[in-house]
């Protein structure tokens, strides 16, 4: 189990290895919003996605308690990037379980990193299976992408890293939206505000269809998805809340949001040309409620966390084409 | 003329209302510089451009000294918006002349922050007149885009916010790499610079056939632009070095980089694909030369500021269609 104490130990061996990211801010998102919108621009982290604070929390963790062979992980792309990334600044060799149908440009980057690619089918495979299974044949730790104590833990540390530029800016008290797919950072910046500002209050924020947080906040128990759906925010496509992250969210998060994918790309597009922000879908899931959820939103500010920029052009072709029809900026 | 205390003492005016904005790296764009290279990611602060920092310095001061009733200005479009933005925040009214090719997303934005725009052709209306007939007239106090030292104040900001964050990097000698127009920026910061840190030298950066600063810095004295030729890089296209910017860089900075307008779009198209930034042309200037001018930049390590990020989507498709066909990454 993650606590509190491991998210500062992760703060302490990440500083000096990861960026500050900005919070950015647009009046004319205010507008849309209707309220003063506060946005953590963590696309911008090494690799492209808060995952990199994970990779390198579990990473450095796993190193500093023995030597390692080698490390392992699954993941449709930015988990898989990180880890790839802090693998190689650590001299390790890291194998690679992606989805076939991953974005190119994530399986391209993450070969770049110099981790050896496995593609597995997404529909008639199990990426755990084949995970454990090379892990256990080449001696390789497995970097679990959400449901791991020090992941979460160094997911964690964008929570505190926030506070104190929230801080700064004279904000006590909001909803802090959260993209959320297995909760990993959703659950490390629920616990690291409950530790140091506890008006500031996480909401998840889920695509429609994949909304297992949002209802399992509901019941209170774990729920998964149905199958048949598929939905343009590859990077959070998880089938129910990990084991270790929904109990935090249970205890200390408020309720979920969930958008439409043509929100997502709105929101994507707002960002390009409001921002200068190159997000993804699964990161701009968090930004679309805020634009587009306001009325489930209390309070006169909002903060909202970009939590990736890894988008093929095609994606963001349809995210500029989708707004394009309605504005006159072209 | 502009002094040095000038830029500390904008500096203490402009703290709290600007941006510090973040310096971002990759591997991916080390690789094809053959150096590190470190990106001053200035299309993130307010109104997307680095001229809300000379702006607000001119504003201010003026303000300070005496009541205004109201401001006017010309720009092509960043130093519209910056104007027009801190007018607003200062109470004043603003005018703003505009060329009428001016790309549309500037002219609604300037719009959008309470300015009144006009707008003027180019090719057979002065701007300068325009303005000096209606500030006279109307009482307003004029904001050069450039050739005020106020405004080059301002703009030195940058260079004593980024000295700092270099020194925390171990920077502490390169090449730093700015896009240039009429040189506001590129002077400030070469002062400021020159104060802090002497081994860290300016290079002003122009499109083809935009190069008046390159050339004039060769001859020792200011020479103009020859007409008949275009460029994308709307924000930077000037006839001449500023009366007040020349002898700053005469003094004190290196030579010019010059690129093309195809390199510009696939430095816009490496900005998203790396940095997750988006950026205007007259803005991916100095990021071009860094990305291929690298046989003309000395050590290992270079610095570009990345001034812009007003961009219409019809240029932003141009530079990923450009890109694209080398590209595998679609």
């Amino acid at each position: 189990m993650v606590s509190k104490q491991m998210i500062y130990d992760a703060y302490g061996r990440l500083s000096g290895n990861i960026r500050k990211t900005p919070i950015l801010s647009s009046p004319f998102l205010d507008k849309i919003a209707g309220k003063r919108l506060l946005i953590k621009a963590e696309c911008l982290q090494h690799t492209g996605s808060f995952k990199y604070r994970g990779a390198w929390s579990a990473i450095s963790a796993l190193c500093w308690k023995s030597p390692l062979r080698g490390v392992i992980a699954y993941s449709s792309g930015n988990h898989a990037q990180a880890v790839a990334a802090v693998a190689k600044l650590f001299g390790l060799s890291a194998v690679i379980v992606m989805p076939s149908d991953a974005p190119k440009l994530k399986i391209e980057n993450t070969r770049y990193y110099g981790a050896e690619v496995i593609l597995y089918d997404r529909e008639s495979e199990s990426r755990e299976e084949i995970g454990s299974y090379i892990a256990k044949k080449r001696g390789l730790s497995l970097i679990r992408p959400y449901d791991d104590p020090f992941v979460i833990a160094g997911q964690g540390t964008l929570g505190i890293e926030m506070v104190e530029q929230l801080d700064q800016m004279g904000v006590k008290k909001s909803d802090v939206l959260v993209c959320c797919g297995g909760g990993g950072l959703s659950a490390g910046v629920t616990l690291a505000l409950n530790d140091r500002a506890p008006d500031l209050i996480v909401r998840p924020c889920e695509p429609e269809f994949f909304d297992d947080t949002t209802r399992s906040l509901k019941s209170g128990k774990r729920e998964s998805n149905k199958g048949g759906h598929n939905s343009i925010c590859d990077a959070i496509l998880t089938p129910t809340p990990g084991e270790n992250t929904f109990p935090i969210l249970k205890e200390f998060s408020g309720s979920g949001l969930v958008v439409s994918d043509d929100e997502v790309l709105e929101a994507m597009f707002e960002s390009y040309l409001r921002l200068k922000l190159v997000i993804e879908p699964g990161g701009a899931v968090a930004l679309a409620s805020a634009l587009y959820r306001t009325r489930e939103i209390k309070g006169d500010t909002v903060v909202a966390v970009v939590t990736g920029g890894n988008v093929d052009f095609e994606t963001l072709k349809l995210a500029f084409s989708s707004k394009q029809k309605r504005h006159n900026l072209r």
